[in-house]
This record gives C-alpha cells, sequence and structure tokens, in this order.
C-alpha cells in the first residue's frame, strides 16, 4: 500500500483541510534549523494565535506521561491553567537559552513584566538529540527562540527540521509531524503537532504488524536508539474547553503512542500540552461531549509521528552517526520482499 | 489465524509457565459468581501471598489513567505506597459493601485493628456492569469480599466469572483476563489480571487491524457499549521495586490499552495498581532497569485483555441485555468470510 | 480574655452573619448522633442546596493535605471536577455503608443511576474514632446517610455531634466546627465546617502561644492522642470559581492548621473539599482575585478548628477512655493560674 | 524579649549544633552576590556533598505548595527521586542561564553527559526580586552557577547574600535563612535553607501575635509587597528517606509558613524539596518513624525564615525601591513602645 498510495495507517476520524496543527484557525509554526557538521539541531516555535499572550492569556493543559525530561513552565500551567507565551521546543541543553529568549519576547510586548508586571511564564519543551548533534556545543543562541515564534506561518515545514533535526524515532530519522481532526459534534477542530525523538526499532507498529524487525533488516549499519529519547505533542484546539479538559485531551495521546509500539520507555521524556485557541467560557461543555476529542488526541498524536517519521529526510551528524529515513526504508522494503 | 492456532495477538516478551498472574510466586486468584437472571455480577480478590498483610505489608503503586471511577484506598497507597489487604475487584455499586467485609477480614486477622492499632485501608476497585447487571438489586453482600479472599488459588478461573461476569468490552462479552511475562534481564516475573469492561466496538483492533466494523456485522443486535465503561489492572511482580517504581510500571497499562484501540473514554475509570512481593530493599534497582519491565507491563496488559475477550462466555442478563464472545464472533466470521 | 469574652484567636477577616459554612446560601448541614456507652460515633452531612445534584451538579476540588486516610469519591471528583451528592463525614470503618447509603439516597432522586444512566460518585470523607468509639461495632448503618442528608438545616448543632461526637484533638474533645468569612473584593461568601480529629496535645497553639503543656497540667488523666487522627474540610462559597480554582482554596486550609501547631502528622488523614454553589460560568474570574479567597480558606480553617475545641463537651466511651473539654480546661486555668 | 535576647519565637525541638542546614554533614551553602545600584541580586547553591552527584545521586522529593513559580527540574525529580546537581537558587529570570551553567559543570565532571551519557537534571529555583532588582539586566551570567557551587562552604553568609540579596518578605528585606533540628529517636538531622520572598505585611505574625500593623507604623514608607513574591525551601537530612518520604517531609514547610501568617498566596512560587545525604536503602524505616521529621520540618521551615528576616540588612535598589531590616524595626519599636 506503502507504493502506491505513500501513505500509511487507517484513520478512522476526519483530518482537517490541511491536517496540520494551523487547521486550528490562527495557530502558526515557525522553525530555525542548524545544520552544519557537529551541528544538527534547531529551535521550533508553535505560536498560538497573533495576540499578545501576556495580556490574553489562553486555557491550557498538560500531562506528563513520563517525566525523564527538562521541561520549563509545567509547574505554572499546572497551578494557573494559561499559556502566556508560544512554546518553544528544541534539544535538551538548550531549555535554559531559550527560556531566556522567550522572556526577552514578552519583555518587547510587555515592557513592564518583571518589573511593575508579574513574571512571565515561558513554557520550553525539549527532547534529547544528542546522537546526532553535539549538544556541548550549545550552539543555539537566547535570539533564536525570537527567530523560530516570529517567523512562524501557518504551512510551515515538517521531518528534519526546527527542533527535529537531530531527533531519532524508532532508531529511524524522527522529527516535527502534524495531523489534524475535526469533531463535527462539537464543531471543532484538534490539531497536534509532535517533536519525535521516542520508541525503539524492535517495538514498532505499523498498521498493527510489528514492523521492526523488517526494517532492522534493511539498515546497513544498525545504531540502537538511546534509551535518552522523548516525545514532545502540542494540541490545540478551538472547542472552548477548561484547563481540566485540556488535560484530560493532552493525556490522551499516551494511547496514541502505544499504537505505534511504545510503551513510554524509561529514558523517554513523553510531555504533551493542549491549548485552546476560545476565549469564551467553557462550563456549559459537559465533560461527555469531549468523548470525540479524547478519540482524536489519541488517533491524532499516532499520525502526527507517523507523519514525522514519513517527512523525515536521513541525516548524519555528530560523530558521523546517521539516521535513515522510513520513507526510503519502505520503498527500499517494498523492493526486496515484493 | 484464529481458527487454526485459537489465539490473537503476536506477543514479543516471553510469558511465564502458565501466563497468569499466579506466575508470581504466591499470587492467588478467587472468585465469588452470581449468576441468576438479572443478578450477574460478582466478586474477584487477588491475594498477593499468605501473609497477614496488615502487619507484613507489600509495596505497592497505582496510576490513574482516567478517574471516572471510584475506587476505595488509593489515597492512602499513594501517600504510604504499601498494600495492606487483597485487592477486591467488583460493581461500581458494591464497593461499599466489599470495602466493609475486607476491613472484617483484617479484623479477623488483626484483633485491634481500629482500636489499639490504626486502621486498615482496605483496596476495592469496581467496574460498572450495570448493562448485564441490575447493581441497584445490591446482590452482593459484605461476606462475599470474605469468601473471594478465602477461596482464592493460583489456578484460576477467567472470563465471565468473579467480578468479570457481568463486565462488557468493545461491545462484546468482557471480564477477567490475565497474562504473565518473564523478564530474563531481571529474572523476575510481571503478572497481570485484568477487569476488563471498557472500550467501544468500533475502535476495536485486533493485530492492529480495526475489526470493530466486521464485528457489528456478526452480532445479531448491536447495543452500544456504554460509555460507564472501565478497565481495572492488577500488577504483580517478584521484583524489589519502591512504591514509585511501581507507579511507573502501572502506568505503562495505558499503552497496552491504546494498542486494542482504545483511547481512555470519558466515562471508563480506568485504573492500575502494580505491587511487589518483595520484602527486601530495592534501592539497588537502578530505575535503568525497568526497561524490561516497562515494555512487559504494556504488553501484558494488552494481553490480559485479549483473554479476557477470549475466555468470556456470552451473558444474558438485566432488562434481557446480551453480550456476545469474542471466540464465537470471530469463528463464525471465520466461516463467512473466508 | 478567655473568661471575659468566650473567644479564642483574632480574626483578621470578616465573618459572616452566622459564622458557619451556612452563610453560604443554601447551604445546610444534619446530624446522626449515637451515644450509646461503647458506641460514640454518628454521621454528618453537608448538603450544598435543595437541588438534585446528580442532574445539577456543582463545580468542586480537593486537596490532600496527607493521605493516610480512606475517602471515597476523591479521584473521579479530581477528574472531573464536580460534586454529584451531598458530603458525608463519619468514622473510618463505616465509610463503606455510608458510600451505599449515598447510592441509594441518590437512586431515589434518580431511578435509573446505574441503569441507563451512569453511576453516581458519592463523596465520603472520615476521622478514625477509635479512641471513644469501638468502630469494630459497626454501628452505623446505610439508612443513616439518608437520615443525616434529611435531617440538614442551616442551623445547624457543633461540637460532639453527628461524626464528631467520637473525635478528639488535641488530646481534647474535637468534633464538628464552623466558620464563615465574607470577601468584600468579590462579594462572597466563604464558609467551612472541620470534622476535628487531628493533632498532638504538646503542639497546641492558641493565640500564638504553645498551651499544650499548660493544658496538660490541667488534665487529670493525659492519654496521648494517637497518631491515627485526621481533620476533614469542607469549605463552601457562593464565588464562581472552576474546579481548579477550588482547589487551590481547598489546599490553604493546611496553612490554617499549621497555626495551630499540626504539622499534618504521619497518620492525620487531612483533607479538604471545596465546592461552589454558582452555577454560571466563572472563567471571567482571573485568579488574581483569589487572593483574599485563599487569605480567608486558611483563617476560616484556623477558625473552625477553634469553634469545634470550644464546642465540644467531654466525652466517655469506648473502654472508658474520656476527652476533656478545652472551654472546661480553659475555666480551669483561668481560675488556678491567675 | 526581642531587646534582651536576640531572638524570635519558641522552639519546641533541639537545633543541631550550628543551627545551619550545614548540620547535615556534607551540605555547603556558596553564594555570589551583586550590589551595584539597579542590581540587587544574586545566585546562592547547595552543595549536598563533594560527590559527583551526576554518577552517585542523592534520592530527593519535592512539594510544589502553590506553582506561580518558574522552577527547572521538579518533573524529572519528581519521575526518578533523585538529585543529580547541586541546588540552584536566584531570581526568576535567571533560571535560563543558571540552568545552562549547572549543565556546563555537571560536563566538566563528566564529559560524555548528554553524548554517550544521558542528560543531566539540573534543579533550579527562583523567586522574584523585581522590587529591589531591575531583572531585565539579566545581570547574572552562566559561570555564575558554577562560581557559587565551587565556592560553597560550610560557614556561609545569610540574609542579604547571593539569591537573597534582593528578596522581600512580609514587605520587610527577606533572604536567606537556615535552620537545624536533631531528632534522637532517629540520631538524624533536619536541615533547612530558605530563599525568602514571601508574604504581605498585614499578615506577618511573629510569636503568635499579628504585628504586622506595629511594623507599618515604624515604617517611614510602606511600599506592599508585591504578590510576585515566593518562597523556596530546601531541606536537606542524613536519614536514610526514599523518595516519597522525603517529599512527605518537604511538603511540611507549608504548615510552617502558616505559623508566620502566610496563606500561600496566589502569587507566590512555594516550592520544597528534601534531600538525603544517605546512600543505603531506607525500605526499613517504617513511615510511622517520620512523626518527629514531619513535625522538625515545620518548625525548621518556620525557624528559617525567621533567621533570615533577622539576618537581613536594608537593601536599596531598582528605581530606589528600599526595603527594611525587621532587626531595626524591632529595635525602633522597642524604644518606642516601651
Amino acid at each position: 500500500r506503502w507504493q502506491t498510495q505513500r501513505t500509511i495507517g487507517y484513520p478512522q476520524l476526519q483530518p482537517g483541510p490541511t491536517n496540520r496543527i494551523s487547521d486550528v484557525h490562527g495557530v502558526k509554526v515557525g522553525h530555525v534549523t542548524l545544520n552544519e557538521g557537529d551541528i544538527q539541531t534547531g529551535v521550533s516555535a508553535i505560536v498560538p494565535n497573533d495576540d499578545n499572550l501576556f495580556v490574553k492569556p489562553l486555557r491550557a493543559g498538560a500531562a506528563v506521561l513520563n517525566g525523564f525530561a527538562k521541561p520549563i513552565g509545567l509547574t505554572q500551567l499546572d497551578e494557573l491553567g494559561i499559556l502566556q507565551t508560544p512554546i518553544v521546543l528544541s534539544n535538551t541543553f538548550s531549555v535554559g537559552r531559550l527560556y531566556t529568549g522567550v522572556v526577552r519576547y514578552s519583555i518587547s510586548q510587555n515592557p513592564e513584566v518583571g518589573r511593575e508586571l508579574a513574571t512571565v511564564n515561558p513554557l520550553v519543551l525539549e527532547c534529547n538529540d544528542g546522537f546526532l548533534n553535539d549538544q556541548q556545543a550549545f550552539a543555539l543562541t537566547e535570539s533564536m527562540a525570537v527567530d523560530a515564534i516570529t517567523s512562524a506561518q501557518s504551512d510551515f515545514a515538517r521531518g528534519s527540521v526546527g527542533a527535529g533535526r537531530g531527533m531519532s524515532c524508532f532508531g529511524l530519522k524522527g522529527g516535527i509531524g502534524t495531523s489534524s481532526r475535526y469533531i463535527p459534534e462539537l464543531d471543532a477542530t484538534l490539531g497536534v503537532l509532535v517533536l519525535a525523538n521516542f520508541g525503539r526499532l524492535q517495538a514498532l507498529h505499523l498498521e498493527g504488524l510489528a514492523i521492526g524487525e523488517w526494517v532492522e533488516t534493511a539498515l546497513t549499519e544498525v545504531a540502537a536508539q538511546r534509551d535518552a529519547g522523548s516525545i514532545i505533542i502540542v494540541m490545540a484546539t478551538d472547542a472552548p474547553l477548561s484547563s481540566r479538559q485540556l488535560r484530560r485531551v493532552a493525556k490522551r495521546s499516551g494511547a496514541g503512542l502505544g499504537r505505534l509500539g511504545s510503551y513510554w520507555g524509561h529514558g523517554s521524556g513523553d510531555i504533551a500540552v493542549a491549548f485552546s485557541t476560545a476565549h469564551e467560557a467553557a462550563h456549559d461543555l459537559d465533560d461527555s461531549h469531549l468523548e470525540e476529542l479524547l478519540c482524536a488526541a489519541a488517533e491524532g498524536c499516532e499520525f502526527a509521528v507517523l507523519d514525522a517519521l514519513l517527512q523525515a529526510r536521513p541525516v548524519t551528524g555528530f560523530r558521523n552517526h546517521t539516521r535513515m529515513a522510513l520513507s526510503d526504508v519502505l520503498d527500499y522494503l517494498a523492493t526486496t520482499i515484493v
């Protein structure tokens, strides 16, 4: 099926017009990508809308599937249930610099932040790209957070770009993937973007098949995916959910990961964040109406990871480590097996 | 494959000798089953060992995947990380009676409990069997908790028995299922028992195939699984884990449920508990050694649910509601499709 | 000051008209009290309003300060953020029976609960009154939950009544206490009711003084408060808070307990629940407006405990154990010291 | 009493030899202090011992009393229960830089961190010193984290030093304070260090007296403490506790804060972390033995804040904002009132 249709998986729900997180009106994504020998890394920013989020925050909720991770911003997000900045993704060692960059970005919009006004709570999330990228080079700078934010657009690149540049997934090349699902019952859209850097090859399931072993035969040189992986899942919706409800939605990403063969490994920092672009109150939305959103969150996460795998191009980086692209492997397997 | 091998699914890890939770040495399971017209319900008890658990508690941890549920005992289990009684499973309306029954059982072993001694913390978990069973009849009595505990044995029945008598799963007959996995790296076993009562038929995936629609054609009368489902997952291991580590292990059941098509629905109380039968300290077991246990927990949960589905026999109960057995449906499909 | 004014403590905020939880419009409290030799126990019910709460639930949030406790209902309350039944308080061994009683109460209002309708989530909380009451007698019956609920009124008894009958507090007689605070900034009231059964005498602070040692001299026979204490704090407000905000409010009870000398002892199940009687949405209430409510929650809890201590009358019960009343002790100390 | 004894408060438990966190063997504290006009800020580091913590981590647990805060490191600490670096404290805008600094410090000890080895999890905690310090100057550099760590010693300065340089507490000058308590039952010590930057003046209680109003009269110019306060509490113990037990201990700081009049205000990021310097396993330490440690944690936190208030010297900084010292105010009050 791969050969003729170039797709994987059987979605049950209806994607939005572009099958991207930007199908949720106003959401944009920006990337800064570094591709210089040992330096294979970058920054990606999810910008919910054009508002000054410090002044007009959005409701948000998060779920930590496995906490082997160094996120910044989750403590306050849990307490207050709001998002005050764009969401910035990158490698593990860079979250400090990017935090500072997002603070500076917020100051540029709100000159009294941290003075007469309260401080701002940047949301910066990471995966460990140390297999393909030399994190110790600290190649990313504070200003690149701002660059990623200000270059965001609704039609954005996926695969081995931005924060996804150096990421691995099931022993293959991972990176940025996206999907969306339309929920007729709510006339709402759920969009998903992942930074996929998790999973061991033996565990990979595609369309329910444990395909890992076959893939292994196609890899000239198999380097085991290190257990210091991770996946960050960002969900956006225009449904007017409360932060508690958004946390419920975000959590369902775990079911989607399971479908691909993941068991949320010990060393994998698997974290999901969901925000709503709606400002109106949502108390009238009884939780029983969440059913299709929960279903969409699981499936949307699954397909966003598949998108990351299929969009990724091969990358060779730090110490000449290489990750191949799933699409190349599938082409090869289609040739050899048939 | 079903026709010839009578199994479903492709396990990657090695099961224990009997592929049951009782492969963990000392663990036993007991049932009380009521099968009288509108009354299709029961009690199941997981007995970790022959010790007086109030005097010699076991380390334990729990994970709430979705909290639409009425468990008793989780608050103290989270705080102290120990299990003081056998684990008792039943229907939602009966947890009060069974709590009292377990308190009485503990008093029989420790006459000063709640007097000179502290109180005991029974662990009683439930699913809603209201489709096949008239919960309002309150047919279960306090003493049935004791009966289930004292009748426990290592070779126990599965399917439509005990607490599983009235349960539904993916619109089919659910109930009690079990599995085990051996972890060579740790020379340890992980056993799983589920009370499976979750999932909507359209979402069912078997061996990665969305088989729900086919099954639907085989059901003469399809009654949608109500959203008031649930699954309880109980895990036992002889690996000397801390309560924090056991919580990590328990949580991986969520990945296993995802593989079957579940998205942890809004109305499904999906709760997992794991305990260790080892008394020695485990601080030397670095968390990096958990990797295979986490993998086993996800797979063990997936296959315990499959076991429940395959072992279940059809049941007709309250208001003549009926749930068919998956094995019958698969036999029928094998005949008609081929 | 005690002698002339018969009060303790220096409140900073303004109490409501009656300084009771029922200052929040619609809230009522009912008691069933057993006083028969070894049986010194009871049930108390907090009824938020006259509505059928299963049909028209209230937003609610809870905080577990210390989880050595056997509450029923918190898991679903955390997940969905709503209260579906009156809140019932009692002794530890009775929560099972009272759960069943509340289920029956809800069935009486909603005949299809647990059949065509989902199950209901009773909220039943407990303290261990085993020093004054023989819990092993299981003297409370299922129907007493209903009796407490249906007898609720806004003008209710405090001290050694209802669930408070057998409770101890700082080695003295504890029980039911209440308070309220009016928040002008929000034109809202916060009401508090406690079931006080915690604290060791040496730790007691009144008006900032470590008065425990003095009190000790006044007690003819000092029986150490067992560490199996607890306190349940129930808060009601007419401010339109979300469940997340109510959890923040409930949590502040911990600061109030600290002021009395408590350190949330190991064996003390210290649990707080807050609900809002407002049905309208509250998303416009920015969390910065919570400030005075948080302050009121801490102070309201402190003074509700003082109320319990001052309203309590001495009780002699199980095995002739006795707890004296603080007011008697203060009278005695006033005589002897001056 | 202040005039003659120069102390405040009535401790009930016995302090260690120096009444500092360094009474726990091996614990050291280092400061970097900036005092240049608008720049009144710094870094403080708590160094648990001389080990390479990445190779030989310590068990640790944390409690978020109120999550209006930007900590780095808590997610992984919660998941794995270990401390891999010294704990670094500073102002809110600097946590990013200091995170990077601590990563560099760990790399200097472990050259393959983030390459062949997993990444490291720095623990960086903050309070908002924006009243006295211009955080927008970003005056702290990455290397200052290392300077604070490498300059640590057991005999360290308190008050308006290090991260405490710009902090305010109850409208007065706050900063670094410490205390310790010896627990004879366990032959163990609990040490506490706080970065105190919380509380509104009206709420201040000293020795149980609401002294806030009196203090107000002594302040020539009263600037309300902004709600963007916070307190970080770090606890060290040589008792061999598990991470779960350490979380229980850390949490009790909330009771201590309550005694001073705090209600864990909306805008106050109140976070406590506790670690154990013992490497041996602690499963034999039943939780019932924690009782005195919990008591010590509450009292130790209370007195560490008092220490911060009494050791602090007045500071004038950003925009000529000034905070007076409590000791000066008490001297003034002693003169004028008597």
